[in-house]
C-alpha cells in the first residue's frame, strides 16, 4: 500500500512529518514523529553489524519496555560512526521529543519513553539546530488523520521510490484490533549508505515479553530474509509498539492468530524493499526446501540470493541453472546431490542431480515477462525450509552506487 | 608475464596447444597438454564447492602422487553437472592422453599418471570426438620450445583478456631450479561460468608430502584470497608438478627458500585474475591487520573484498570509508572499535574509531589515477593479518554477465 487511499489506522496514535532541512531536497520530509496516547509495549530488533549507529545503541537500551510513548525518526543523516557526540545527539532527540510532545499534549513524558531512529549519510554529526526545530514543528502538528500518517511515512524515506506501508485488521473474540507497518529501504546506498527502518503499530494489548518474542520471530522470516546487495547496515531497526487502545488483550490461542497476521504484514513490507532495490528489474524469490533444518535451508537460500551471478542472470532473462546450483554448492550445508532439483518459475531445469532438457526460450520469456522470478531448489529430503527475497543486479544499480560521491 | 619474451622453462617438460572445435572461436585454442619426461610428484588443491565437476573428482583421487606424467586440459566446456557420463568422459581424456603420449614418445604411460582439468560452459556433455581428436593432435606436436609452452597457455584460457604466466629461478646449494606457473580465470562468467585453473611446474625434486603441504599453504595466501564476485566455481583446480629434472633435491633449510619463491609466484599469478576481472577498472588490495588471529583477519578481509558497495565505490573513485568499515562490522570476528583505523592509498580516513578530516579530493584522485587501490584496515592490537585481492564492480561487469544466455 503506497497511495493515500482510505487506511484504517490503529487507535490511540498520532502522527506528523516535517521538512527540517536535514536533506537537501526541500520538497521531501526528514522528520517523522509517531506518538501513542497511552503507554505502549515496545519491542525492538536491530542490526547485527558491530558498527552500530548511535540511535541503535540508544534504542537497544530501551526495549523491550511497557511505557513507550513516541518514536522520533530523522532521515538524511544516519548519526552513525559519529562517536560520543552521536550518542549525545541521539539522546537529545529523545529529550526534545519528550518535552515538546508533553507541552503540546498536556501529558507528562520522559526521554526513556521515546525511541529514536536515523537514516542517511554516515560519519557526519547531526545538524542539531535543524533537528531540534524539526522536532518542535512535528510535535506541534501531531494528528490522528491519514494525511498526518502519510506525512510521517514520508519523513522516514531516503532513496525509496515508493512508500512502504501495510495494514491488517485482526478479529480477536469478535472485536477488531488494527496493525499498521511503515518501512523504508532500497539497499545500502549513497551518498554513503542507507538502511532499513520499520515501525509496526497496533492497538492490541500485548505483554512486552510476547511482543519482543513475536517481533524476533517475524523478523526471521521477513526483514532478515531480504537483501539488495547483502551489505548489513549500521542502522537497521525494527520496532513494534502495542498501546492497547482497542481494549482487546491478545492471549491464549489468539496469540497465534495475531502472530500470523503480524508475520504476513512484515513479509509484505519486507518484499517491498528488494522490489524497490536500486535499479532492480525483478524481485527474485528464492525458496529452499528439503534441508536438514531451517538453519541449513537459510544458509543455502541466502547464498543463492546473494550471488551476483544469479542476480545478473535474472537481469538478463537467463535461466542459468548452473549459477544457482553452484551457489548452493558453496553455501556450506551438506546437499543431497541425488535429490538436488531446481525449478525456475515452475519449470524444472535440473532434477535429482542431473541436467534435463527444457524449453529454454519459454523459461527465458517467463523471466522477461514477469516482475517476479521464483527460484525453488530442493536440496534433500529433510523438513528444513527457508525463503529469501532479493533484487536482480542491473547496470543501473552499479551506476547508482558508483556515481555518488561523499 | 604475458608476452612471448624469453622465458626460462623448467627442464624435462614438453608442451602443446591445439584448437579442437570445442570453443566456437576457431582462432583460439581449446586443448592444452603438458608432459613431463620423468615421473613427477603431483600435488593438487581443489574447489570447496560441493557441486564438483567430473575432472575435479578424477584429479582428487590421483593427488598427491609421485608418478605423474601429464596434465590434459580442455577449455570451452567445464564437464560439470554432467552426471555419470561426465565422469566417464574425464577418465577417457586421461586414457586417450596416456595412449597418445606413449605412442609419440615411446615411453609407457598409464591413465592414472594423467591429470585432467576442464573449464567453460556447464551442464553440457563434452563433445568427445573433438576432444579425442584434439588430444591426438596435441600429443603429436609436443615440444619443449617456448612457442609450444605459449600454445599450451592459450589452450586453458576462456574469457581471459591476457595470458597469466609467472616464472622463478631459485638457487639451491649453488645450482638453479626453475618454476613456471600458468593460470586462467577472470570471474565466474558466461556462457554459464568460468573457473580458476592453475598449473605450476618445477624441475626441483620434492617429496609428494612436501609438495602437497606447500601447495595447500601457498593456495591460502594466493588463490584462496582472490575474488571477482565471490562465486566459487565447480572446477577450480591448482596443480603442482615437480619432476626433479634439475637433479636438485630441495631439503632442509632450502625448503623455506623454495617455499617463499613458490608463494611469491602464486601470489603474482593470483593477482592477475581480479586484474583481469570482467569489466574491472581497479585491482583492490584489502589488507587487514591487528586481528586476534589470521583466521579472524581472513573473515574481515574477505567480507570487505566481497562487498558490492565497496567495489562500486572504488569504481566511482569514492573514498567511501563508511562502506568499508561497515563491511568489517558484519564480517563476524570481534573488532576493537577503539582501535579501528582505516587507510586508503595510505591516507588515514578513520582513526581509533572516529571519523577524521581528510583531503577528499586528493584521496579520490589517488583512486582515479591508479589501477590499484590499497585498503588497509586495523581491527585491533592482535597479530592476525590477511590480504585479499578483488576487482571493482563496474557497469561493464553487469553487462557482461547478463547479456550472455545459455
Amino acid at each position: 500500500m503506497s497511495s493515500e487511499s482510505a487506511i484504517e489506522l490503529p487507535l490511540g496514535f498520532r502522527f506528523s512529518g516535517y521538512y527540517a532541512g536535514i536533506k537537501s531536497n526541500a520538497s521531501a520530509k526528514d522528520i517523522s514523529l509517531v506518538v501513542s496516547d497511552y503507554d505502549a509495549v515496545a519491542a525492538g530488533v536491530y542490526t547485527q553489524n558491530q558498527i552500530v549507529a548511535a540511535p541503535v545503541v540508544n534504542c537497544q537500551a530501551k526495549t523491550p519496555q511497557s511505557q513507550a510513548r513516541a518514536v522520533i525518526v530523522n532521515s538524511g543523516n544516519a548519526n552513525a560512526c559519529t562517536g560520543k557526540q552521536g550518542l549525545a545527539d541521539a539522546e537529545r532527540m529523545c529529550q526534545e521529543t519528550a518535552e515538546r510532545v508533553a507541552a503540546h499534549t498536556g501529558s507528562t513524558l520522559r526521554a526513556d519513553q521515546v525511541l529514536v531512529m536515523s537514516t542517511g549519510v554516515i560519519g557526519h554529526a547531526l545538524p542539531m539546530p535543524s533537528v531540534v526545530d524539526g522536532i518542535a514543528q512535528a510535535a506541534a502538528t501531531l494528528s490522528e488523520t491519514p494525511a498526518s500518517f502519510w506525512d510521517s511515512v514520508d519523513g522516514i524515506l531516503t532513496t525509496d521510490q515508493f512508500r512502504k506501508v501495510a495494514t491488517r485488521t485482526v478479529e480477536i473474540g469478535g472485536r477488531s484490533v488494527r496493525i499498521v507497518g511503515m518501512a523504508k529501504g532500497a539497499g545500502m546506498i549513497g551518498p554513503n549508505m542507507a538502511t532499513m527502518l520499520c515501525t509496526v503499530l497496533t492497538d492490541a494489548r500485548l505483554t512486552s515479553d510476547r511482543a519482543q518474542q513475536m517481533l524476533e520471530k517475524v523478523a526471521n522470516c521477513s526483514f532478515n530474509n531480504i537483501s539488495v546487495e547483502g551489505h548489513t547496515s549500521t542502522n537497521d531497526t525494527m520496532l513494534l509498539l502495542a498501546n492497547g487502545a482497542s481494549g482487546v488483550e491478545v492471549t491464549g490461542s489468539d496469540l497465534q492468530v495475531f502472530y500470523e497476521e503480524l508475520k504476513s504484514l512484515t513479509i509484505e513490507l519486507a518484499k517491498m524493499i528488494p522490489t524497490d532495490g536500486e535499479g532492480a528489474s525483478h524481485l527474485i524469490e528464492v525458496v529452499v526446501t528439503g534441508a536438514e533444518d531451517d538453519a541449513a535451508a537459510r544458509c543455502v537460500s541466502e547464498s543463492i540470493a546473494s550471488s551476483n551471478l544469479v542476480k545478473t542472470a535474472i537481469y538478463g532473462n537467463d535461466p542459468n541453472w548452473g549459477r544457482i546450483v553452484s551457489a548452493a554448492g558453496y553455501a556450506g550445508p551438506k546437499l543431497d546431490l541425488s535429490r538436488l532439483t531446481l525449478k525456475l518459475n515452475n519449470h524444472v531445469l535440473f532434477e535429482n542431480g542431473e541436467p534435463i532438457d527444457y524449453a529454454e526460450s519459454e523459461v527465458s520469456a517467463s523471466i522477461r515477462d514477469n516482475p517476479n522470478t521464483l527460484v525453488h531448489l530442493v536440496v534433500g529430503s529433510g523438513v528444513g525450509a527457508c525463503t529469501h527475497w532479493t533484487s536482480d543486479l542491473t547496470v543501473e544499480y552499479v551506476r547508482f552506487n558508483s556515481e555518488y560521491t561523499t
